[in-house]
């Protein structure tokens, strides 16, 4: 799935991300993959593209991040939904979740943390600032390589409401 | 317009913005407010909640905020998308942007910046730590009152995907 992708301007991710859509954080270390669901994230820079992100130290992922200082924020669409919801409701503490959930995980380019195939696009960071991270569970991102699937032209991306609710993303206006 | 909204809760304003809605923010100095259009922000805490805001040096709003510490984050449905842009457009330092869009400043309740009242929420914002705002323009904020209108269940929020391209808030699911 990766070969039908085509890269996508660094400069321009903030496209994808100002939105506010759930995404699936990836992390990687010591050849094991996990994979937790997020919506606190900001887009903080577009060119060279910063992204601030918050996760918190309760999850599995947080030690990983910090440790490996690298991830993947995977952009799930409509169809992958239940899916994502439950990769959110467990912890990578107890479960495989790309075998658990029937995920691919796919290489990426610039960091060991795999892509999830199945998302409609991924993008590979690398923690740039922790300074933030003992009072706010805050990390600065760099975003280094950004892929998106050419066909997807509206995706259906899902916004967390808070709870079980999800809003999915509706009509595209010209203002 | 205030006095038909009722109180919401502190502790769940993030309900209202981690979807990454536009929000209009307000800012007030010597009796003369203003409003800026922006899409980055992101949650930071729950309760009591954080926000983190990224607001541009270039932009007038920036002193303003930098020197009174406290803002409005209003956030518009579909039916002002075209004053709302228009707003993002042009800057206060040449405009008096309630007059010149037609929108009605109320009072805040624990800010000096105004709520504009044409909007379906209004979260009142302190300013709580500017360590990052040399670095990366990126604000922490307090919530400390929030408002919403009551009848409007399902509202049309607008999600910047870039240039003159906004998404409208959808359908609603529960997963």
């Amino acid at each position: 799935m990766t070969k039908a992708k085509k890269e996508y301007p660094l400069n321009q991710v903030h496209r994808l991300l100002q939105s506010g859509p759930v995404v699936l954080v990836t992390t990687s270390q010591k050849g094991k993959a996990n994979i937790m669901a997020m919506s606190w994230h900001t887009v903080i820079d577009s060119d060279p593209p910063k992204l601030g992100i918050v996760l918190s130290s309760d999850n599995y992922s947080f030690k990983i991040l910090k440790s490996t200082k690298e991830c993947v924020l995977n952009i799930p669409t409509l169809k992958l939904a239940a899916k994502a919801i439950s990769c959110g409701k467990s912890s990578g503490k107890d479960v495989d979740k790309f075998k658990t959930f029937g995920f691919t995980a796919l290489p990426a380019s610039k960091v060991k943390a795999p892509l999830i195939g199945e998302c409609y696009a991924n993008v590979e960071c690398k923690v740039v600032d922790m300074k933030m991270v003992a009072e706010y569970d805050l990390f600065i991102l760099e975003v280094v390589k950004v892929w998106i699937d050419p066909v997807k032209k509206r995706p259906q991306t899902l916004h967390h409401l808070g709870g079980d609710k999800f809003m999915v993303a509706g009509k595209v206006i010209r203002v």
